[in-house]
Formats: structure tokens, C-alpha cells, sequence
């Protein structure tokens, strides 16, 4: 074969392999904190890896059959929800009263449409909730009994409250509240009270479809024990979740105080946006130096338009998983970064 | 006198009113809307300007005494919510089932600290209730009934919920359900049942220091004939509120989803670190192009370091005011850009 000919041999099979296969991804987390080897049983950490991978290729299916981007996050999701695993849907955690206020969010990158909702009682996948209000209401944030009445009349499951109880969340409950009694302060509740790996759990999911969209959503039952109407960032556009086909796309979990007051999610986008750092400077500028230095513990998974991923945290572990169209299969990591298989 | 001994005490004259003077300033607004010559009396004018003059006024006092930014915000805002004129504590508009609920936040620039509440019904001040979570709770955002306990708890005065009545929204959202009650959905209700200029009233401000530091805090009553608890973007940091002594700090007001999801506050921030626009500039690609290019209706006041002050709106006009360590007395507008005096 001439040269000549193998180039024009080798142009078209990039042109066809590019037009054929834009490249698509997903990544999800189910929580970072205080994930040691010493903290899990082999058979724990198993069943762990597979309901992630079961999550990662629930959204990945989506996107192989050329599915939109939110689609993919809120599949993902719905499966880490409805697992007694995450402190989110079933499995989440209880409030200062005993029962389950579940917040959830989720937002596009084509158009930056969003929906969230906070405080859900009822609704058994407050993801789709979200979704629901992204799509079908003018609003972006539903909050309390009212989001429930929305999901609901949008033909959303409903379930009784205790539907979400498990007997691992209760007892972790009923030792905050022991702890609690002795403590004088929430300060103190939250130092002393509480195994720091007790406090994380929430989920979330980020995407890019084969159409070139991303999108982001994270779901969580809150903290333990939490009072006074407590919102934490995962229902909040800019600090849990957030999108933009122009940077990036961003789901975070962690001491959600710190992730609201820091603008985490937009913040890494802005930087990609405005000072042109690539995806995993921003992640690392933000999680290892910004909120490092204040205690600020969490993590956050992200993707961007050319399909890189990355998930960064300054925790011992975060429940991780990811597949983008160039892997045979989803790879999940638990504990330390390189952890991943 | 000699050229020499001139310049010496020409130096001596700017090093001393350099140190003696420290800039301060305060800029609030009262809400942007579809706000024409038209809609408004001699009278009423007059009132407002000097409701607005009066709170202004509020802040700079506590900044010309040395006090801390974050209470020269508190202090204008309480001025604004206590007025029946805007939408915001006492003349809060009416939600769906005939009650008001109220948003605020809050936060500073010196450590990032900020505290929110959201659907509070007897806090009389919200923006204090705001004040009272960044100051005295490990958290940033309490909603529904936990941000009044909260605020009753840390002693601050409870009203019932009529008392934030008044007879103009009264009719107003009674106009709102009738219309409601013929339109097929809240689209066409939020486009045909409501004047424009009915949907908006928040309240904000925002202060530079003695001591170099800025705050910003925002309260509001939010959308009139509201309901599934939706949420907008006032007690929403990042959104309605960002400080940041690092950039600038930033209050909002307008058609909240917009604000939300372009996470308006903190955008611009963004943009005067990272991007190293101006102030001015930063505000008008977001408020003048991004918002505008979707019609999300509103506008914000801002702050530096520099103590430049900038309002931005893209709609007919904004309550504002504010008065800075250079100027006698506060200066007030309501229409169009150019109209302060």
C-alpha cells in the first residue's frame, strides 16, 4: 500500500470513528468520609462495589442507547436510593424527631434547567422528584409538604414515611440521641457524638451523552439526628450540584455547610470557565486547598465535555464508581484515590 | 513657602486622611420590577425614597461608629422588612393558602461565615433570624418551622402570622387566585395573572467596613399566591447572597429560578477574581447579557474592597440607595439608571 493511500485510509477511519462514537461517560459517588479498610468487612465492602457498579451501568445503559444525560444521572441514582447502602431514599438517616426528611437535585448543562427539592417526606425517589420539577413546574426548588404534593400529583410513588427506616440508621440514631442528651452544645453533638463516618452517605451522579450535554444530580437523607429544619447542600443549585455544557458538570458530598458557604460546585466550574484551569486543578484548588484549610471534609465527582473525569476528596475514602464509552466495564473504588478496579 | 516644604506637607495631609479615613459604604435595594412613572404617585415616590433614605442611613451609622459590616446590613434591611412598602417582613405577599412566608440570608466576607432561614412564618425579622444561624449555630440554612424555634430560641421577637399582613397584598394576591382559579396553569398565571411588577419587592444590602470587610443579606416574602413551598433565590447563598472580601459582595433580586440557576451572587464574584473584571463589568455580563438573553427579569446591588459600588438591573427599574464615607448624605433612585439624587 502506498503511503498516500494508508492516509486516506487512516483520515476516514477517524473521521467514522470520531462521527460514530462521541464519547460519553458516567461517574457516581455514594458518599466520602471517614472510609477505612478497618471500618468495612470484606463482604460489606463487596456488596458495596456491586451495587455501585449495578448504579454506574444503570445510567451507562442509558447513555448507550443515546439516552440525554439527566436520564443517566437519575437512573444511576434511583438504584443507590432505593439500596439500604447510602444515607439516601431508603437507608437514609433520621431527623432529631425520628423520621426522614430527604433533599435531592439535579440540573442540565444545555440549557442550565434545574429542579430540587428539600425536606421530602413521602416520595420515594427524590430524585425524580427533582427531575419532575425541573421539567414540569416553572420553579427550581420545592421545599417541605408542598414538595410532596407536587411529586405526588405528578404520579410519583408515594410511601409511608417509615418505608425508609432500616435497623443500621435507627441504632446510629438512637446513639446521636444518647450522645445528644449528655452533650451541651449541637457543636459538641457533632464532634463528639458522632463517628465522623456516620455523617456522609448522600449520593450523586454526573453524565455526558452522546449529544455532547452533561448534567449533574446528588440525592441525600441529610445528617443524623439534624434539627431545626436543617438544610444541607445537596437540594442547593451551586454548592451540592450544578451543570454547564460551557466548563463542567459537579456532584459533591460532604459537611454540607462548608460546601454551600464555598459555592463548591459552581465554583469549580467558574474556574474552568473564567481562569481556564483544567477539571482536576479546579477539584483540587477547591476540595485539597479551599476547604482543606478550613476542615471543610467532603469530595466531589465531576466530568467534562471531552468525557474526563475526575473524583476528588479529602477524606480517608469516597464510594466511587465510573464507565466512559472507551471501558469494557465500570471500575469502583472505596477507600484512598488509586483504589479504584 | 519652598516647593520643598510644600510637597512634605502635601504628604504628611494625604498619609494622615488616609489612615483617619478608611472608605466605607452601604448600597441597598427595595426590589426591581416594572417599575414606571406611571405606576406611582408623587406621594408614594416620596415615600419610598425616604423609607429607602432611612435605611440606608440605618447601616451608615453603624459603619461611621466602626461597626462590622454584616450589622450595617442587618440594621438597613430591619428598616426595609418593618415598612409596609416592600415585600419583605411586614408587607410580605400572600402565598397560595392565604399565609406568608418569609426567606432571608446572610453572610460576610472576612471567613465566608453565612446563615439563611426559609419559610419562616412569626420571626419578625427574618434577616436577624439569618443572622442568629451564622452567629449561633453550626449551620447555614434552617427552614419551615425548625428557623422559627431556632429563632425563638435565640430570643428573637415572634409575631403571629397576620401580623405581617396588609391591605395592598391582600388584594393583590386575592386578584392573583381569581386569576389562578381561570388559568390552566401556573404558567399562565405567572405570564398573565400577575403584573410584573407585582412579583417583586425583595429587599437587600450590602457594606464595606471600617475594617475592610464586606457582607451582604437579602429578605424577602417571595412570590405572591406561592405554593408547593417553592423556594427562590433569597435565602439561597450563591444565589441571592455571596460576600467574598476576596472579589466583592453581591445582593439580588428578580424572577428567583433565573437567579438560582445562574447562581447570579456568586457568578459575579467569579468573575472580578478569576476573571479580573471589573465590578461594573462583571454585573453587566451577567444581569445585561446572561439574564437578560433569557428574560430573567431582576438586578442586584454590589460591593468592593475598593469600596466601588455598582446597581445593575435590566428591568424598567430598582428601589436603591446608598451613601459611601465620600458623600454627605444618602443618594435614592426607583427608575431608570440616572435617576438617583
Amino acid at each position: 500500500m502506498r503511503l498516500l493511500d494508508f492516509l486516506v485510509l487512516l483520515l476516514g477511519w477517524t473521521i467514522m470513528s470520531t462521527a460514530t462514537a462521541a464519547p460519553f461517560a458516567i461517574i457516581i459517588h455514594g458518599g466520602a468520609g471517614t472510609i477505612t479498610r478497618d471500618k468495612l468487612t470484606e463482604n460489606k465492602a463487596r456488596e458495596i462495589r456491586q451495587t455501585l457498579a449495578r448504579a454506574v451501568n444503570a445510567g451507562y445503559q442509558v447513555l448507550e442507547q443515546g439516552g440525554r444525560a439527566e436520564d443517566a444521572v437519575t437512573a444511576a441514582i434511583v438504584v443507590m436510593e432505593d439500596s439500604p447502602l447510602f444515607n439516601a431514599g431508603k437507608g437514609a438517616v433520621f431527623t432529631a424527631d425520628g423520621r426522614h426528611e430527604l433533599d435531592a437535585s439535579l440540573m442540565r448543562g444545555q440549557d442550565l434547567q434545574a429542579g430540587a427539592v428539600a425536606a421530602v417526606r413521602h416520595t420515594r425517589n427524590p430524585i425524580l422528584a427533582a427531575q419532575a420539577v425541573m421539567e414540569h413546574s416553572p420553579h427550581v426548588m420545592l421545599a417541605g409538604d408542598g414538595a410532596d404534593q407536587f411529586a405526588r400529583e405528578q404520579g410519583l410513588e408515594q410511601v409511608e414515611n417509615s418505608w425508609f427506616d432500616t435497623p443500621y440508621r435507627k441504632a446510629q440514631w438512637q446513639k446521636a440521641r444518647q450522645t445528644a442528651s449528655q452533650s451541651l452544645s449541637e457543636e459538641l453533638l457533632d464532634d463528639a457524638g458522632l463517628h465522623k463516618d456516620d455523617k456522609f452517605g448522600t449520593v450523586g451522579a454526573v453524565a455526558l451523552d452522546q449529544h455532547g450535554h452533561l448534567a449533574a444530580g446528588t440525592s441525600t437523607g441529610g445528617m443524623t439526628n439534624k434539627h431545626y429544619g436543617r438544610v444541607g447542600d445537596s437540594p442547593i443549585i451551586g454548592a451540592g450540584t450544578y451543570a454547564d455544557d460551557r466548563s463542567c458538570a459537579v456532584s459533591a458530598t460532604g459537611h454540607g455547610e462548608f460546601f454551600i458557604r464555598y459555592t463548591v460546585a459552581h465554583d469549580i466550574c467558574a474556574r474552568v470557565r473564567y481562569r481556564k484551569e483544567s477539571l482536576e486543578q479546579a477539584a483540587e484548588q477547591v476540595i485539597m486547598q479551599a476547604l482543606k484549610a478550613v476542615h471543610g471534609e467532603g469530595g466531589i465527582i465531576a466530568l467534562d465535555k471531552q468525557g474526563k473525569l475526575v473524583a476528588v476528596f479529602n477524606t480517608a475514602g469516597m464510594y466511587r464508581g465510573w464507565r466512559t464509552s472507551q471501558q469494557a466495564a465500570a471500575v469502583t473504588g472505596i477507600y484512598e484515590a488509586g483504589d479504584e478496579r
